[in-house]
């Protein structure tokens, strides 16, 4: 089994990778979530990892816009604490630089106001690219995790500098094939409402005469004409079950589209 | 009047501002959004604009957020083309790196992919900034508008790079004071439902009962504990016509929370 991940190696991507596919026999560095779709979709590789959602700062827009546009299934789901140190080499003085991902940027947004208000804050793209930068560019420093301090000989100044407590990525395995139907499965899908009053409301009905769980309901824009939508929906329940099947039937009536992602189980546990 | 926008000139916000207040006596440059929030929070200015919604990329979830955490009100909202533009010092040869901020990469990313697979990618904290950035370092070139070609100097290598044909964003005036009722304005909001089956439902069901088109609905993360969400709702009506707030009444009835933003007209037409 072969699986990309959002590298390089040190990457919270990895770890996930790692947590996911424990007997993968190859782990393949990809240096963007696009990457990661490409290398699955040429066979590269069997499986990918990319992040979807973080607990703080919401959606992955860019892993979401493309499971909308490309032809994947969701085969499992994991979560990772993500802890963000700030990271500069052994004896630098006055920081006047600081590397990292927006995501991490805006996820220690109120922590780097209070202890760094002036410093000019340099986008990277990913949390390891910002350590490696740190490693060559006097002066600087990155938010990045401890293992990524370790790779790049880099000393952690601060520890845990996310502005909220809890901080967890959670991750999607993303393939071809189909997960093990299991009544304790998650399903992911899209659809479009017609844009009339009740249209949402009247897409909804049949999850609650079925009494299924949204735990996720998000929009995005759907990319054909400015200001038209299509939601992410997540909810409790397989697709092989007569529940989930009749909710379906009765959304496919009203819905404009419907793209489903797949059923799939939590991994990594 | 003053009014505090996201800068630097030149800016995007910069435009909308110009167009929602032409007859402002002051703008005030912020260097981010959440100075915008502060310089009206102080009363260094009466209003200010943001962006809060792009047409290719979604959400300004900064804005959304801060509109949560804080205690504004909504006031108007402009509508402005984005187009973007490659912008290079005259003479500037192989370009190694391109400086922008993140939202105008993601609204580029294919013609980046197409035309410069390889350049190292550095995000700012706006396209303004990038351009400065531009202007200084040899090798670089900046993503940017036009008008900002004009402020630093610079050449216009291609113009109109957005991946789509259509690209806009939209942004809001905030204040603490509410717009003038008006039966054609727009009204916004947050809520927050409970964790159960048909919660999202039930919370729809007096604005479906009242023939009130929602024409916006996006999550956030509520950032009380993980992977609890608000919804940021908007739709057409005023709060102070009838048929509004019976809907709101069913509302209050069945949401864990709701938090009204006010209601505004669309400026600068």
């Amino acid at each position: 089994m072969k699986v990309a991940f959002l590298g390089p190696a040190t990457s919270f991507s990895h770890d996930a990778a790692l947590r996911a596919f424990p007997k993968a026999t190859l782990l393949l560095e990809a240096p963007s979530i696009q990457s990661v779709f490409s290398a699955v979709e040429s066979g590269k590789a069997d499986a990918g990892v990319v992040p979807i959602e973080n607990s703080t700062e919401g959606s992955i827009t860019t892993t979401l816009d493309l499971l909308l546009s490309s032809e994947f299934l969701i085969s499992g789901e994991i979560f990772i604490d993500v802890v963000h140190c700030l990271l500069a080499k052994p004896g630098t003085g006055g920081i006047k630089k600081i590397f990292s991902h927006s995501q991490a940027f805006a996820q220690c947004g109120e922590w780097l106001q209070k202890n760094y208000p002036d410093v000019e804050l340099i986008g990277t793209s990913s949390t390891s690219s910002a350590a490696s930068h740190a490693a060559m560019e006097p002066g600087s420093a990155a938010i990045a995790s401890k293992n990524a301090a370790k790779m790049f000989g880099l000393q952690v100044l601060a520890e845990g500098i996310q502005d909220l407590g809890f901080n967890k990525t959670r991750f999607v395995a993303i393939g071809k094939k189909p997960a093990k139907p299991l009544a304790s499965n998650k399903t992911a899908m899209f659809f479009a409402v017609k844009d009339r009053p009740g249209a949402l409301f009247d897409c909804l009905e049949g999850f609650k005469g079925q009494n299924i769980n949204l735990t996720r309901l998000e929009s995005r824009p759907s990319k054909k004409s400015a200001w038209d939508y299509v939601f992410f929906v997540e909810f409790l329940g397989d697709l092989s079950e007569q529940r989930v099947r009749t909710a379906l039937a009765a959304l496919k009536k009203c819905a404009k589209m419907v793209k489903l992602l797949g059923s799939y189980p939590r991994l990594g546990e």
